[in-house]
């Protein structure tokens, strides 16, 4: 095409790499970055570097923070004998928004999947088991992902942490099957979470 | 919420700036930045400022470059005398993707909307009458937006540009190529009834 102007296409590419941005997306974010002020642009990029130099995994939950603990760790209200484990800190989010929860949380950074090529050593599993270890935890509340990769680590959760004397438990099928936890709604968060099952 | 990690409602803010992009999107793709490397994270950053730096409008046609004229207008095989008139880059992208228009263009940068407050001197209007002006140009054809909009931008230029002597023309309207006449509107299906040619 005669119109090729590179730092745009660079800048399309880069939109293009984010999850779920496909390549008309891309473009036409790249295009808005030009309607942006110099100094917008400048914060835009900042806010990207500070992002990424900033957060980090909580020590404790492996859940992403600025600061030294999450704020969920950090807070002394918070029942540190209940650990609710998230997939990812999206999911985190979500049933924070129930603000019901007054438990913790642990986050595997992923689910089991043989077919990704997915095992249980690359997830926060050992931390998990770490944490269980030091005491106090008397019930895991498994809330990953009601699909079949979200199935099987619960499942194998469930084998590895039951000989340690924890209650382990799922979040009930109140959770529309086969969806992203990420986009459940307060309200059928709500009812899994009292509705939740011994294995 | 509990989980409020500044840094990344931050980001999540500046990609919700942007054309198109909802608010879940906006996190989602915050989420994403933070699973780039540091390397990628700053290259997205600096791709970001690079854009805003180097790209500006073209001194002849108003078209985005990173050049001193751009593409087109600095392509000595295309055609001085037909100026196209679009009301954006974007859409000065998709005539250059039919690879059949041989002339230049000219980028008003918007639509005249009194609904909006864009009146005609908000938009590049007085550069185009200044290349007509320096005279060379036979045809204008205005390829605004087929709405109102695009109608009235394309009503007030045809007015402006006649008593200069030059052939102003309009796009053909008519139903789109490829798609099922079902689905075509009345008025879309209206003017192609009207427009008909013979064989």
């Amino acid at each position: 095409m005669a119109e090729y102007i590179e730092s745009l296409e660079r800048l399309s590419e880069q939109f293009g790499r984010l999850e779920g941005v496909g390549k008309k997306s891309a473009m036409r974010m790249a295009f808005s970055v030009l309607e942006l002020s110099d100094e917008e642009a400048a914060s835009f990029a900042q806010s990207i570097l500070d992002a990424k130099q900033k957060i980090h995994l909580c020590p404790v939950c492996q859940n992403l923070t600025d600061r030294e603990l999450c704020n969920v760790c950090a807070d002394p209200g918070r029942d540190g004998s209940i650990i609710c484990v998230v997939n990812d800190p999206r999911a985190l989010l979500a049933m924070e928004r129930v603000r019901e929860f007054r438990g913790v949380y642990h986050v595997l950074h992923g689910l089991i999947s043989p077919m990704n090529g997915v095992t249980p050593d690359q997830l926060k599993i050992k931390e998990l088991l770490e944490r269980i270890q030091r005491g106090g935890v008397e019930e895991v509340i498994v809330a990953t992902d009601p699909n079949v990769e979200g199935e099987a680590t619960a499942m194998y959760l469930s084998r590895l942490l039951r000989p340690l004397g924890v209650k382990v438990t799922r979040l009930a099928y109140g959770v529309p099957v086969g969806a992203d936890l990420e986009y459940a709604d307060e309200i059928t968060l709500f009812r899994a979470l009292e509705g939740r099952r011994n294995f």
